[in-house]
């Protein structure tokens, strides 16, 4: 059976895919990080718990405290404020955490390759990459570009991005047809429970829910 | 002044880029990975030192648990053999270890980026390059494009790989005039002391200090 390396953050859209890759028919190596965010407790949890339902073959959490250590975005640094999503100007959001995304690719592909997996699933999609650089389709491509000269001449891995040009409410759209257990997953940027309702993660989790006509099973301020 | 990440692993070539970037101008933030390899504690020692008599602004060690985790290479993987140099055949050494160098590049961005340094000093360079693949001047060059895209539009990180058409003949002459105390690196893949002296590493550091016509200041077997 052929095997994937999925980035399950414990997230709506990291979770969708890891159900998506299954329904392709990958064998999932689960690989969840956590760097210092302010909900890493909750997010692990959430992984965990839908690696666990999905039946992942592996279920691998790494700890990457260098991207504590150098700091630089609100989502780990306690003294720099995460905006509610009406308080959001132009630019990059002050979440964004420098180069996250090719540090976990780099990792997901070291694992792909030690395991002799041929995919790499990750959930970028068209709402984040207006903000966030490292979610740009250009830069899976280049990222790509990386893996197919750095690797083994006999590594063959393909970045698989299915959601790069859906929004949340077709995600979510999709998740419900494959029966996504979307209560075991975490998105709110500043609490570990319940969520806060009111920062962009949240906001855009809401909008999706309601406008697929269902509840947000998760519990809210 | 200009600020400079420098991939600094204990060993001859990245101490002697260290002091070539020192050289050229750049204050230096010294970042020091291990990952379980079998000579980590000594190339610690050996990099720590250097930062220090090289007057380093910052030395930032991290441990990357997850290459040892995920295994595949006779660096860190203790049932698999490091050859000697002489039993060495074509392709891949098994001392490659998977898609290694993309995650320190991944780190030393991250770095960069938090404290926006300019450049990134990494080691590579052509005897490397003819075994692994992400050595290769292509794989630094596609690594180049993903931190342009990957990183927001205002930081501009390049990367400096002054090494990379020279051989460690010539790396360690350039060592020499710059004053690199070359008893403070550690080549050895086998042991943390007295070096073995042939493994492929030690071999071709050892015929660069004969080709140069000096001692080897380190202790062998």
């Amino acid at each position: 059976m052929k095997k994937a390396v999925c980035l399950l953050s414990g997230g709506m859209d990291s979770t969708t895919l890891a159900y998506v890759a299954k329904d392709i028919g990958y064998e999932i190596l689960a690989l969840h990080t956590r760097y210092g965010q302010r909900t890493e407790k909750k997010e692990a949890e959430c992984a965990r718990k839908v690696a666990s339902l999905l039946g992942a073959v592996e279920f691998t959490e790494i700890s990457l405290s260098h991207l504590l250590a150098f700091g630089g975005s609100s989502l780990i640094d306690k003294g720099m404020e995460v905006h509610d999503h009406e308080d959001l100007g132009e630019g990059i959001p002050n979440t964004y955490v420098p180069f996250r995304n090719s540090n976990l690719l780099s990792i997901a592909t070291s694992y792909a390759e030690a395991r002799g997996a041929e995919a790499i699933f990750i959930g970028v999609q068209a709402s984040d990459y207006a903000g966030y650089p490292d979610c740009r389709p250009e830069f899976v491509e280049a990222f790509q570009h990386v893996i197919d000269l750095g690797t083994s001449d006999d590594t063959n891995i393909t970045l698989m991005t299915p959601f790069v040009n859906l929004n949340k409410t077709e995600i979510v759209r999709r998740g419900i047809e494959l029966g996504v257990p979307y209560e075991h997953t975490w998105s709110c940027y500043r609490s570990n429970g319940p969520a806060c309702g009111n920062c962009d993660s949240c906001y855009y989790r809401l909008e999706a829910f309601k406008a697929n006509g269902i509840p947000d099973p998760i519990e809210y301020e």
